[in-house]
């Protein structure tokens, strides 16, 4: 069944990866082309465009066209610490198995997420918080400007606004791409004005919609974006 | 900051997964019943229901109440095939950290994902096919009789595809949710005339939507509905 579609041009392009995906970006481009045709512009330039394709890539959902939003220079100053070495911090073990390991190799990062760690439910038990809040609480202390990628948990962000606006640490980039109807608005309102006060790098998904696979597309969208030396 | 927003009711909201995740499924109830009194009725009934809202509160994207499938009885179907502890072979190591370990530990369901089995690397290039393909076809010759929930891949439905036809397996529950723009609808579309033809169980999210957040979720909804016995 699947030796009918097979291409003489490219091989077996049903069998492809790479081809697949240069085939997919070439139709996302050609659908954002059609929409910022008919507002009459291009909405996204090159950095942030490498991104909200990815990201639509990921969803194929093109609500992500209208409502992400970087601060100045964030897809430059992240790629920046991913070719550092810095480390990255999920929310999710999700975020983190979908995160680039080839990448983290050529680059020299560390990717972690603490929330199946047993020391975080302790620590969340004793301060009556949610995991997600304590284990930001924790990858601060020990990770103060890695690069935080959270898809999933408000509580996170809220940990993140108030760790940023104590000045205690200064994270190399934040994405803020939690996916939901509870807080989820309200703490990428709040991390933005944070970042914004505080100088701090941020790439996030305004609205309700985003998600691990979000967070995990962005950063690898920025690892895939890093000029060869 | 976060102590401003506690609610004298329920403890600490913002801090109680459980409730917010139940004050999400209302406000995701709310809006699906706006949707349905504007077209005149109610599109889901239980037990689908509780799988289009899982979705839904994973994607915060409500087109997945008009694009998903159902064959004749597939949550009930699914949900006895987990309730006897059939494994779930996913197709991504992402879908496969999105399902609850606890309901696995509760039916006694092996989780399982073979992308990243070097033998599966090997099996992919001495056949010439994708590692996607080559994880179902391995899956199926060990695990006849899974649910497989397949988040990314159309060439792992492909091969379900030809197993399913060839009647070397009949799985308990295909979960067809891959997203993306190349082979993606036309895979789910295969699948479904495949599964319809051989009475193989069904969930599908039709049209270039999807994901391994939505395999999971719908993997997590059949699990959570399984009654008490």
């Amino acid at each position: 069944m699947v030796s009918e579609r097979t291409s003489g041009k490219s091989g077996n392009m049903w069998m492809d990866p790479a081809g697949i995906e240069a085939e997919s970006m070439r139709r996302i481009e050609e659908a954002l082309g059609r929409e910022e045709a008919c507002a009459g512009g291009m909405k996204w330039q090159e950095p942030e465009r490498s991104v909200v394709r990815r990201v639509i890539h990921t969803t194929a959902d093109f609500d992500f066209a209208g409502n992400l939003f970087f601060s100045q220079d964030a897809v430059k100053k992240g790629r920046e610490a991913l070719a550092a070495g810095k480390p990255v911090i999920t929310d999710t073990n999700m975020a983190l198995a979908g995160i680039s390991r080839p990448s983290c190799l050529k680059f020299g990062n560390a990717a972690l997420c603490f929330m199946s760690d047993p020391q975080i439910a302790v620590r969340a038990r004793a301060e009556g918080c949610t995991r997600a809040y304590a284990s930001m609480g924790y990858a601060a202390e020990h990770f103060p400007d890695a690069v935080y990628a959270v898809g999933n948990a408000p509580t996170a962000l809220f940990r993140l606004s108030e760790i940023i606006q104590s000045g205690t640490s200064a994270p190399a980039l934040i994405i803020a791409v939690p996916v939901g109807f509870v807080n989820v608005v309200e703490s990428k309102e709040l991390i933005r004005k944070v970042c914004m006060e505080k100088d701090i790098p941020l790439i996030a998904a305004m609205g309700q919609k985003g998600g691990s696979p979000v967070a995990a597309a962005i950063v690898n969208a920025l690892f895939y974006g890093i000029p060869e030396i």
